[in-house]
Parts: structure tokens; C-alpha cells; sequence
């Protein structure tokens, strides 16, 4: 089995010794002290929350038994590569005609580096990472009504922003417009920090001149030898950039979710996925599909069929306890015997949607002609972003950059109508309008709707109000029952929560199973 | 021979016609048309410079020799790894007692994208790159005097600062009074981006809040399952945000020359070095340390001896023209000829100095312990910073940081008065008041100080004043030696620079070849 922790009683000891970090719900790999006598559980869904359920519940001597609807594991922990074939709701059916090594993460597709359950799974479970380019202040920022439509690059943007706004504060500062909210002697430190931040000059102003492009970039580039002098930019003017709204792009970087750096596993997000199943692929029945679940005193029985539709009839599963992943989506059209309280929770929470495009061109001509390397450009169109490939900087080839994420509001639910081939239209479209290249260089595309993916029918469960909605009561054991999943965390829509509902829920089923 | 540029044309076309990107003085690979006539010409000194100087020289049809110092290529384009010596002046060996695969870079560490020249080669000369980190939110900024000599994080004091400055600009926009500075028509935009960019409630106040933990970090994040509520941090003062001065050290990241992202070569800096030799190693002749350097209307003499000591007497190599890439601080020790403008500005370069002193340490404890994957910690100690590895994230075992990196002034000069030994004591003196783990865990270092360094003695040469200093003078042909290098641009100290220096050079020796 896997091995354990170097460093997790260290990372204890850092986090809450040396005040250094925030106290994570992860303090290390789980330990499920107490023997569970051979007790059966079987675990429903063969996502990130099932796989951790059923690793760490075999390491502390259960019997394991997962029931898994698709092919494969994963879960919404899912990569398409050349070749794969997927069926949406609805039966439009696409088969990935990338080329061979490109891909796409239709689901997660990033890991902040403080979702400490999900790094130090991938540490233990050897998945290599790499860096995921958040930020790019050479990507664009792009609205329809700003800057006649053109893209602006986002590190241009944000320095004249910047400067405009410490510009402004400096002029009330120094003008004592704002003595009452700072004392004299921090006048002339916060003046001195200002001329920095903003890049003002010696009189607190925000010009033109080599200073201010060495941050937001220059008309010529500095070079060698001969003519090679730099040239200063000319600022965008002040009114424009407040106008443009382009500031709306500058704030996801900046959220804790988005902190620099960010991760992705090595060669697509199913590398999790791959890393789990190679510890308990062996407790895996694939293509399982679930038809009901019930319980009563003496245990749990779950019903299933061969979701291919291979026949078979009905197979029967039972064991002392259940693990139960299936998404609420999807677990309330299944026939159950669950609480009331809990089976009110699963009948009346909504899923978002979701809509990712994965477009693969002949080149990478964001590299090649505009020197984006990874990271994220933001548009008004529905759209809303498209984020260059993290890996293979510089490789001739055809190479795939995400064209579309479409998240909450109407957008997603346009996109969701539509045929694949329709939306993969769209996505060149409005793409077209930042890269002009995008006709020219297009090969192949796929487009995942989460609303109509069969296994979940959205993307992460929502919760507008906890108490209201009855958190604690989902999150409840429900006799021998226990659910697990983004949607039973603080965390929905990203694996850590999906992993950490999975750590508690059978902590707290072991508790019951060793102290009754 | 290797390859041309795919996107090269195109790259000047999104350059000067969309708009995109400031023009470099680099626009694709370089083209020198019309017959040498089997001219030769020979390279001093086999860095980047004299390395590119070679490849086009050669492709274009010259007859190349290049005479190099060293017993291998790249200058101060260099990695240090297991098993390397480097003695200094002053007779002080290093043997380097990394782990194998473990290595730093004691010269140039990181590539900036827009960085067309170095990116470019890199692409034609097969140098995969990945991502330097160079920003990291989870990294410290550290001053002995501020927060009580605790090391604070990165991101929460930058959103405090934003918060701050962000809440009083608001206060003095809603209160009237920069209204001679605001329309009314921009007001309410300027403070909804105000609110996005400080992250301010409705009441533009930067308050205590899961949202401002959103961004600065919780007091305990969210989780699963039970009790997984976040709960929220408290806010420093803003008085002691500002007397901090922790602010310092927030914008180098945001100049275009540290623009996110950056780039490094796989495996060491030296890829780049390598690069080049296998394309001009069989014209280099190693060891060969230049005694003097002479030109007269029929062609240029250098004498040099084997560097190593082992004899061998004078050897003299003759062609018709030199593109002499030796340090101006090193040239000026040298015999030569050379026209008396040019000899001035090579006798009175000053060279900067610099310190780098890479650590290894038994684990990546700043990985385990404290999440920081890459990037950098700033300090107002002498070692300024330390660097963590942008590679081998959550691998086992040992891992090398860089410790200390000095940058002018005067603890440059104090690091390079010390022994090596000396100058490792003391970065692992200072960097302990940040990582408590340094005592423990070191394992092995080495310290490499620039003005001690034998090849170059310096880091980069400094211009305060081209003008003044003769700039113009010394980029000039000098009847059949050009000069070319760094220090010979206005991007001294960059790779970039050295390699446009070299281009500009060559393009302007053969236009004197072909035109007279």
C-alpha cells in the first residue's frame, strides 16, 4: 500500500505552532484506529470521494466493496484524450479526434496548492504535478464595449489601473484630504508605498516614461548593440480604463482559490483518478449501475445493472454499512429507504452547470505569434474565458487550449441546449474575436455540458443556505448509511471538498462501527 | 543544421500590426544574405554571445573558430551540480556535495517570456522549458523590525495593503472630494472597482469576512462533512500594514522583466549552454585562455595558452575578423591593439557584483511543512531572499534552495570578502529566522560570489550613463573586432541582452563583409 506522510505531523506542528498557515479539515492522512472485525462496506461511486473511502477503509481492515457506473474511475476526475468516445444526454455522441498526447479536463483542471488533502493524496498516491498557469499578465482582457473591442493584455491594464488609482489616493493624501484617517507620521510611508505600488513618479503622479513601462511594457522592447535604446508606451488614459471594466478580470487571481502558483496533475487531472484506482481498482465492479439502495437493521442491500446494457439481470450487493457518492442529482432517481430528513435534502438540491470546450489548432500561434504561455484570457462572451495549455510550451503541433467555460447564469444553460458541434461553433465564434488565427488553425474540438453528463447531470450541488436547506441533515449517518461528495462540503465543485466530506463521513461511520 | 522558425513571420505580423506586443528588437531567426566568400572569423569566448555569434556566423557561411576560457561552454550561463569543483580566485575550491539531479544556478535562473531572443532559441535549439515560479502568495515577506520579525504571508499582507488603500481612496471619492479629479459620471464605476480590487463591502469598508478571508486566507478553511464551516481571519491594522514596509516587496513581480509567466530550462539553466554546443561544439576549442588580441588592415591575431597550466607554450589563431565577447573586465587585462575609444569605455567598466548560495536540505520542508511549492520569500537580511526549487514538487528527499542572492550594494561586498564556507554560515544564520527547519535539515551548499568568479570577475557590467560612458563607442566594429555581450545592451545581466548584442554584432560585421 501506499506509504506514509514524511512531513505531515511537521505540517501539523508548522500549522498551528508557528501560526504560519491557516488550519486546514486535512491534518494528514487519516488514522482509523480500533479493529472494525472484518465489517463490511460498500461503497457507491468510484469518484475521489469513493476511492478515499475505500482506501482508507481497507488500510483499517474493512471489507470493501465499490459499485462504479462507468468504465472506469474518476468520476468528474475525468481527462478526454484522442480516441475517447462520450455520449451526452440526449445521445449526441463524440469521439475525441485530438491528436495523440493532447487532452482536456472537462472537469477539474487545477489544484490550488492549499487543498492539502488533494497534494497530499497525489504525494502519496505518486502523481506527479506541475505548475497550472493562473496568471498571465501577457493573456488578454477583452469586453465587446471597451477599447473598440480589441484585447488589451492584462499586465497593461492592471499597471495603469494601478498607477490611476495610487495616483488619485496620493493626491488626497498629500493634499491632507485624509488626515483624519491617517496620522502624520504614516502620511509619508504610505506616500512612499504608493509611489511604488502605482509606479508614480517623484511628484506622485502616474506618467509616461521608462519607469512606468518597465511594469506595464514598452513601445520597443530594449535591446543590444546598436538602436537598441527602450521606448516608452504611451498610458492608456485614466477614464478609459475605469470605463472599460476591464477590472472585473483582475480580482480571480487574487482569491485564495487562485493563489499563485497552482498545480495540475502530469498529462491530464485523471492522473488522481489513476493513482487512486491502482490502490483499489481491484474492489472496483465497473459499469454498475446502481437501481436502489435500502437498509434496515441488519444491513445494507444495493441492487444493480449492467449500466452497457449488456444484460444480466439484477445483481444484488450487500454489506454492513454504505459509503454512498452517487451524486443527489442522480441519487434521487434511485429507489431508496433513506430518511426523510435526508431524502428531502436529496430530492431538492440543484446542480450547476457547466460548459468546457476543448478546441485543438494546428499550432500553438498564442505562443508562437503573441507570447501566451498558459494561463487564462477573460472575455465578456459567453465564453467567459479561454486558458492556454499548461505543458508542451514550445512544441511544434497541433495543441488544445480550453475555448470555452461557461459557469452558473444563462450562458451555461445556452450552451447546454445546443448540439456539441453547435457549441464548439460558438466557441470559435467569439474566440475568433481575440485570436484571429482561430479559422485558420482550428482542427478539432469537444464540448462537455455537465448538465447533460449521465453520471451526475451537473457539475457540483448547490447550497444557497445551509441550515435552511438541511446540511446537517444530509451530512448525518442515516442508520447504515453515510453520503460523502463536493456537494456534502464547504468546498462544493472542487476535489478537496470531495475528499474531505469522504474523510469525515467514515470517521464518523468507523466511530459508530468500533464504539456503537 | 537545426530548424526554422514556424511562427516567426507571424509572430512580427501580431506584433506590429495587431497591436499586441511591443516590438522587439528580435523578430525571428536571423537572416544574413550574400556570400562571405568563406571569410573567417573568430568567436572569443564560447557564452551565449559567442555561442549564437558562431551558429549564425557559420549557417551564414563563414569559417568559425571560437577560443574559450572554460573546459566547457556557457559562461555564466551555468548550473552547479553533484560533484563539480569551482575554484574562485583566491585558490577557494567548492566541491558540490548535492544529491545527484540536485543543481543551481548561480548566474541567470529564470527566462521572462517576452524574452522573444532566449525563447526563441530555446525553441529551435530543442531546450524544453518549464515554469519558474516566481510568484508565491504562500511565500513570506520578512523584515526583523515588522510583525515581530515573524515572516508573514505574501498574499495576506498584499490584500490588506489593497484593502486598505482601496477603503480610503473610496472614503475620499464617496466623500467629494477628489470630485475636481472624478466625473460623476465615473464615480460609481471607480468605486465598484474599487470594492473588487480592495475586496470592500457594500459600505466600501475592508472589513473582517469570509470574504476578505476569500483573499487574504481563513482562520480555518472550509472542509466536509462536520463542523466544516470557514471561519474567518482577522485583519492586520492597517497603521502596522503600512510601518511594516512589507510593501517592498510586492512589485517586483509585477515588472515586465518578472511578468507571470516566467520560464526555466528542465534541468539547469545550462540546457540553454548545451543547446548551443551541440550545434557549435566542434568549433570550440577549450581551455584556451587569450593572452593577446591584435589587428591590423590584413587581419586579427589572438595568442592564448592552455588555461589549465598543463604547457604547451603560446598558440596563435588568426582570421579575418573577431567577434570578441570577453568581459570588458577581463578584456582590460589583456594585450591588445584596440582603438582608443574602445579601450577606454574597457578599461573603466565597472562590473556589478552578486552572491548566490544554494542550500540542499535533507527534505522540502517548506513544501511539507509550510506549503510553499516554488517561488520566492523576501527578507530585509543580507541574502534578500530565498528562492524554492520550481521543480521536483513533493518529491522525497533532499532538494536544493537558493539561500541567499545578493544584488548590489554593500552585503555583496561583505558576502564576497568571505570565505565560501563563511558566506553558507551566514544564509543559513539569516534564512533560519524564517525556516526554523534550516538547522536540522541542511545537508550540503555552495557559494558562488560574482566578483570572485575568474572568467568574468563580476556579474554584469554597469552603465550608469551610455551616454557619458561612451555606450556608442563601444558597440562600433573596431576595423575587424566587434564586441558584443551583455554588457553591450540595454538588457545587462539578461541572457536576452548578451544574445541581441551578439545578433546586432554579426548583422553589422557582415554587412561590412559583404558591403564594405
Amino acid at each position: 500500500m501506499i506509504g506514509t506522510a514524511a512531513g505531515s505531523s511537521a505540517m501539523y506542528y508548522a500549522m498551528t505552532a508557528m501560526g504560519h498557515a491557516a488550519p486546514s479539515n486535512y491534518t494528514g492522512p487519516i488514522k482509523l484506529d480500533g479493529d472494525p472485525k472484518g465489517a463490511k462496506v460498500l461503497v457507491l461511486g468510484a469518484g475521489l470521494a469513493g476511492m478515499t473511502a475505500a482506501l482508507e477503509l481497507r488500510a483499517a481492515g474493512y471489507t470493501v466493496e465499490v459499485l462504479e457506473y462507468r468504465e472506469k474511475a474518476g468520476g468528474r476526475c475525468w481527462t478526454l484524450r484522442s480516441g475517447d468516445e462520450y455520449t451526452e444526454l440526449g445521445g449526441a455522441k463524440q469521439t475525441v479526434g485530438f491528436s495523440d498526447g493532447n487532452y482536456i479536463n472537462p472537469g477539474p483542471w487545477r489544484l490550488p496548492h492549499h487543498h492539502y488533502a488533494v497534494m497530499d493524496y497525489c504525494r502519496r498516491l505518486n502523481v506527479p504535478i506541475e505548475p497550472f498557469i493562473q496568471t498571465n499578465y501577457n493573456a488578454y482582457v477583452h469586453r465587446g464595449d471597451a477599447f473598440d473591442g480589441k484585447p488589451q493584455r492584462m499586465g497593461e491594464i492592471l499597471t495603469d489601473y494601478r498607477g490611476h488609482v495610487s495616483e488619485l489616493l496620493a493626491k488626497a493624501v498629500d493634499q491632507g484630504k485624509l488626515d483624519q484617517e491617517v496620522t502624520a507620521d504614516d502620511k509619508e510611508l504610505l506616500l512612499e508605498s504608493l509611489r511604488r505600488f502605482g509606479v508614480l513618479d517623484d511628484q506622485n503622479a502616474y506618467v509616461k516614461s521608462l519607469d512606468t513601462s518597465g511594469y506595464r511594457g514598452y513601445d520597443k522592447q530594449p535591446g543590444g548593440g546598436v538602436d537598441a535604446a527602450p521606448v516608452a508606451s504611451d498610458l492608456n488614459d485614466p477614464q478609459q480604463v475605469i470605463q472599460s471594466q476591464l477590472w472585473r478580470y483582475f480580482s480571480t487571481h487574487e482569491s485564495l482559490d487562485h493563489w499563485a502558483p497552482m498545480f495540475q496533475p502530469v498529462g491530464g487531472m485523471d492522473g488522481i483518478a489513476k493513482g487512486f484506482e491502482r490502490e483499489v481498482g481491484d474492489l472496483i465492479t465497473y459499469n454498475a449501475k446502481v437501481t436502489s439502495l435500502k437498509q434496515d437493521d441488519s444491513g445494507v442491500t444495493v441492487t444493480w445493472e449492467d449500466a452497457t446494457g449488456a444484460g444480466g439481470g439484477t445483481n444484488t450487493s450487500t454489506a454492513d454499512y454504505c459509503v454512498c457518492t452517487i451524486p443527489f442529482s442522480v441519487l434521487g432517481q434511485i429507489d431508496h429507504n433513506l430518511s426523510p430528513g435526508l431524502s428531502g435534502v436529496i430530492s431538492s438540491m440543484f446542480y450547476n452547470g457547466s460548459t468546457k470546450v476543448g478546441l485543438e489548432f494546428k499550432r500553438r500561434f498564442w505562443e508562437q505569434d503573441e507570447q501566451i504561455y498558459g494561463g487564462i484570457t477573460y472575455t465578456d462572451q459567453a465564453i467567459s474565458q479561454i486558458s492556454y495549455p499548461s505543458t508542451g510550451y514550445q512544441s511544434d503541433g497541433p495543441a488544445v487550449l480550453l475555448g470555452a467555460y461557461t459557469w452558473r447564469g444563462t450562458d451555461t444553460f445556452k450552451f447546454n441546449a445546443m448540439q456539441p458541434a453547435e457549441r464548439i461553433k460558438w466557441a470559435l465564434r467569439m474566440g475568433e474575436k481575440i485570436h484571429p488565427q482561430y479559422r485558420d488553425e482550428f482542427k478539432a474540438g469537444v464540448a462537455v455540458s455537465w448538465h447533460k453528463v449521465p453520471w451526475v447531470l451537473g457539475c457540483s450541488g448547490v447550497w444557497e443556505d445551509r441550515e435552511a436547506q438541511g446540511y446537517e441533515e444530509a451530512i448525518k449517518i442515516d442508520n447504515r448509511v453515510v453520503c460523502a461528495g463536493e456537494h456534502l462540503s464547504y468546498i462544493p465543485a472542487w476535489q478537496e471538498g470531495a475528499i474531505l466530506s469522504s474523510l469525515d463521513a467514515i470517521s464518523r461511520l468507523h466511530d459508530k462501527v468500533i464504539n456503537g
